[in-house]
């Protein structure tokens, strides 16, 4: 069925007909609240592999249907958002495959975009536009509960569509996206995994390591490394207390380009380490003065407040940016 | 002078008469700001080695008295703290030490105790009280306009004073800091350079090698690091804009305990590298698992609010928790 195009005065016309979420934890909820709240989507589908979930989803009212099964969340949609962990993003493009409408755009919201790619692509057949994106938004709860609508605004959705990918297609996800409030940048698969193994999966490994590191330690307590948590810990465990089996599939999907990263990390440690076992105070100095301005950088840009909120409290849902303008190809 | 007992019916009667603060930089300033706050000291002198500093703090009434120099700062002060760099303080107790009052009680704020102790110690006279504190808080802020007087309230204050110290001056010094809101724990030196190795200084070094790591990729560009820096990197970067000066001095007075912990978390590293290396997803996950229930008993005892604010938003300081009792020695 062809779309009309939309007018400048028909703001919140829906961006898509019917919107698919499989899956609902903090990102698909996330989506499904903002996509609500923004009027982007007519309707909302949303289907979890687990029952608890379904109940929650119903209860929370955060979809117009919820779907027993993957294939009958697909049915008529026309944009099928993915939003489960990276590992089994696969098996759920083998089950819907058969399932899509022609036209519909799939989706996903993956850490990981190479490997998705190569798991998702063969099971998606011709005439569906295959979008995966990556919203660099998160926080260290799981679960439909964790969403909210804001997730989104001011952060970051990388789109890596595959070569020939109907460039109408992707710039209709891309506008979904920034209805959300997301800043929306393409780039090729592999070169997003290689950023975001240094902004993103290197950071958590590095995080969940010393977490682990401190409670192991004989000298020290539990209770005095949570006590005294202040001192710089806390802001690890932070992002070391989020979901373990996202973050499994992120590293083992990424592995490549994390084990390199982790290469060039261990390389500077090595060299602060010899620095701080010299007493070469200069050397110290001169690091920690370059890395004070590259966190200015990151509240000059707007990726973090000053204070320290992680930037959140500030954000707002703005309303829908700019009206859809449907394409030839759609 | 004798000070009178002071009963319970006088509850802001001041602990100290005169607080002198030899540095008025984050620490400082927040202990100025919070001390005038609760009514826990007569009269505030305080000294700054930089003019413009002195300026500053003469311009924003942290004190009633600016001094020109630390000596003149501590003439007739009950009450002594000593808010600079690690590296310096054993210089401004040599300063100090012939001016000050008998009876005085002289401390410091530094994140490393032994080589304060140490460092400070022989230049100290005899009857005067040396009671080395931490209070573990801060930000990644410096100067005197980044103090406030909340900075302490919930958070700990670790309190080393060496064998043979008057128990007396030890808990006046304590009730400053509760009258602060902060919690009060004593331990000898060295075990607090072990406990603060893994939860400050450590993450500090490990943060300020990422943020350099990041800095230097030939693949990925400084703009990208810092757009999808919500992924988890930012996290690092706020503890690694932390002042240069102080955390040279950190690693540079806590070695032997910073390079064992380095030590354990190498190897620890090295595991997890291996597990992704080898494709174990099993091992990931059950260290990722592990890692987020540390997470929550931070959350649970209060340092800090699963909210992703740091838990400062919720900080009040409350009102002088008790009247202090002065004691036989004083």
């Amino acid at each position: 069925m062809r779309r009309e195009a939309v007018t400048k005065t028909q703001k919140s016309a829906p961006l898509f007909d019917r919107l698919a979420l499989i899956g609902v934890g903090l990102i698909g909820s996330s989506i499904a609240r903002a996509a609500r709240a923004q009027g982007v989507v007519r309707e909302i589908v949303a289907v979890s592999r687990s029952p608890a979930t379904r109940r929650r989803v119903a209860e929370l009212g955060l979809a117009d249907t919820v779907a027993e099964t993957n294939a009958a969340a697909v049915a008529g949609a026309d944009l099928v958002i993915v939003c489960v962990p990276v590992g089994a993003c696969g098996e759920v493009a083998r089950e819907i495959g058969p399932h899509l409408r022609s036209g519909a755009t799939v989706s996903d919201v993956g850490s990981v975009k190479g490997a998705i790619v190569r798991a998702m692509g063969p099971h998606l057949p011709e005439g569906v536009h295959f979008v995966p994106a990556h919203p660099v938004a998160g926080t260290e709860h799981s679960g439909p509960d964790a969403g909210f609508a804001e997730l989104f605004v001011g952060r970051w959705c990388i789109l890596t569509p595959p070569e020939g990918t109907a460039p109408a297609a992707v710039e209709r996800l891309a506008a979904f996206w920034r209805a959300l409030g997301a800043n929306v940048e393409s780039m090729p698969a592999a070169h997003h995994d290689l950023v975001l193994a240094i902004t993103s999966h290197l950071p958590h490994l590095i995080a969940y390591t010393i977490v682990g590191t401190a409670d192991e330690l004989a000298e020290v307590t539990r209770s005095e490394v949570l006590k005294f948590s202040a001192g710089g810990f806390r802001d690890f465990t932070r992002i070391a207390a989020s979901d373990p089996t996202m973050w499994r599939d992120v590293f083992l999907a990424n592995k490549d380009a994390v084990l390199e990263m982790l290469g060039t990390f261990d390389e500077d440690l090595a060299k602060l380490t010899r620095a701080i076992r010299r007493g070469d105070g200069k050397a110290l100095f001169e690091h920690f003065a370059r890395t004070r301005a590259i966190r200015r950088g990151i509240v000059d840009i707007g990726q973090d407040s000053p204070a320290p909120d992680f930037g959140r409290s500030h954000a707002e849902l703005a309303p829908l940016p700019r009206p859809y303008a449907a394409s030839s190809d759609d």
